[in-house]
């Protein structure tokens, strides 16, 4: 699963493609004009580790908004400009470090030329992002129907143009609904471009089914190289996003953001309450190292074994639990201890 | 995203390999003693659409249970065995169509034999279930470590013992904790033997991170045609499990099970409240043509040609939400008519 080799750029010294880690982005879900909900969302995004935060700034009378942004923000700022190219020049003004413009609805090539002009002088990265759901239907035509091609051949417009100008600090990304569609237009976009991509299932939708659907598509991509930076588009806050994203990159071996749990998914045969076993470890697994494997096991089937293996574990018995820690017995206790005794052992790690 | 060809097993005339449909399978999360619990769980896995239901049978004072659960359950049953073979030989006693036996911990060679025996006489699919949590150290020691390989040698001297016997009623599986571990050992076992494959990643654990850690490993198997049913191991209800397998089948595009559900992850730039829309909307999905595409979007930069692409979509605008059914639109109304007016309009369908 080693990555594809591709230019990178940096957006506030972050560096993004090449041999940088694959970051994981969200995106603002509130007006930017309510700056303390925006202070919030931005302090918890931070926390769960949001590397790059896109937010939409649709319109010039935000632009006091958005100089406030880029300035109490800890975590680098892309601007997402639809339609008005003004609104591209406006928030570079404001200091944005980057920028994401979407060429199906910006048709002023004049603009576009202004736009990567002020970009090379700032050091602006811009972001090509195309979708699905905004494409003009020439692509389509000329793609005969196939919206991956017709994605590709969105971008491709548009990377001509930047390239007429020899702008280069560019990001790309085409997103379709459609799995299939996306994976088969960033495949191609890898074989035929050089930039790094930003990859995401659009439009994944609220739960279950956003989740599923997303962590499908992005692994997908993923797992054949490709993809430098990745945004989970759900129905859900901007921290779920983001914690959505660093399990997938995680499942993949691709980065730890913390130590992994290992349970047991209960049956008949369970000698203790998993879950309730799980709810005592769970929020104590940011406090320990990120490379540790915590495992919490029903019974004696696989339990002893996943529970010695794993840096420390849990494994229900016929008389309680016992605790290992790297493959050494360091405790027992009945099942009505446990809660406390598991909080006594994570507090002395 | 073909299968490979495989062979096909029948377990209560429900096709499993060859070129039936992936399966979804679960398993009970009560003991087999708890009577009405169990049919009330199993009751609720049917109605939302498990195909087959393993359950834990640890004790042969559980036969009459068994003998009870195999009569009541509307879903085919596969006895989930270790350690004692006679259980393997209780289970077919009692009907059961399939049973699950784990070499790792299933000593006694004569046992198998009248195993294989009695599976041939009453026509019981035998599923071969390694896990790496209850490996023998020998398979580890003989692999030189490799956790896939030493699966795959496990899977390898099970089936040998099965193929002596002419027995080929049978269903592999060999599960990892590790998503790169469980690839690579479902990889070679499709390259080596031609039966059904099981797949799924052991103990994925609890909530988001159990979730997204199946569907990555679920689908980056499925995607290389790999896998004939599956099985998502959550620390959570065995409906949920059933769901989120469901998904992953549907984002690849290899079932459908229900209309698909796009909608936009919402930002600054919003004109609706997309989360209430989706959840007027959401509950009425299964009553929609599953071959359909709902579109909830919250503004009109992807939203009107998403919408009116979809079979059914809703579009925010300035003035309110726009209805379109299969590019045309079915009506308009203000933000505080929406939820009576998607009512209204999916009553009418």
């Amino acid at each position: 699963m080693k990555k594809h080799n591709s230019r990178c750029v940096f957006i506030n010294k972050m560096g993004i493609g090449d041999n940088y880690p694959v970051r994981v982005e969200s995106m603002l879900k509130v007006p930017l004009n309510r700056r303390d909900a925006i202070l919030s969302e931005v302090k918890k995004l931070k926390e769960v580790g949001c590397e790059l935060l896109r937010v939409a700034f649709p319109s010039l009378d935000l632009k006091q908004d958005l100089d406030y942004l880029v300035k109490e923000a800890t975590i680098p700022i892309m601007a997402d400009i639809h339609f008005d190219g003004n609104l591209a020049l406006a928030a570079m003004e404001s200091g944005c470090p980057s920028i994401r413009i979407n060429p199906g609805n910006m048709k002023n090539k004049k603009a576009l030329r202004e736009i990567i002009s002020m970009a090379k002088d700032k050091g602006v990265v811009i972001r090509i992002g195309v979708n699905g759901g905004s494409l003009a239907s020439s692509f389509y035509e000329k793609a005969q129907g196939d919206e991956a091609l017709a994605l590709v051949l969105a971008v491709k417009e548009q990377i001509n143009l930047m390239q007429d100008e020899d702008f280069e600090d560019l990001i790309i990304s085409a997103k379709a609904t459609s799995v299939k569609a996306t994976l088969k237009a960033n495949t191609l976009l890898r074989q035929l471009y050089p930039y790094p991509l930003h990859i995401g299932i659009t439009e994944a939708g609220p739960g279950l089914h956003g989740i599923v659907k997303s962590s499908v598509g992005i692994a997908l991509m993923l797992s054949q190289g490709i993809g430098d930076t990745i945004r989970v588009s759900l129905t859900a806050s901007s921290v779920e996003e983001v914690k959505v994203g660093q399990e997938i990159l995680q499942a993949l071996g691709i980065r730890r953001f913390r130590a992994d749990l290992i349970s047991c998914p209960t049956c008949g045969r369970k000698r203790v309450d998993v879950n309730m076993l799980v709810e005592a470890i769970e929020p104590a697994l940011g406090k320990l190292p990120k490379d540790w494997t915590v495992a919490v096991m029903g019974c004696e089937v696989n339990g002893p074994k996943e529970a010695s293996g794993a840096d420390f574990g849990i494994a229900g018995t016929q008389s309680g639990v016992v605790f290992f820690q790297k493959g050494k017995v360091i405790g027992r206790c009945s099942v009505e201890e446990i809660a406390s005794y598991v909080k006594s052992i994570i507090e002395g790690f």
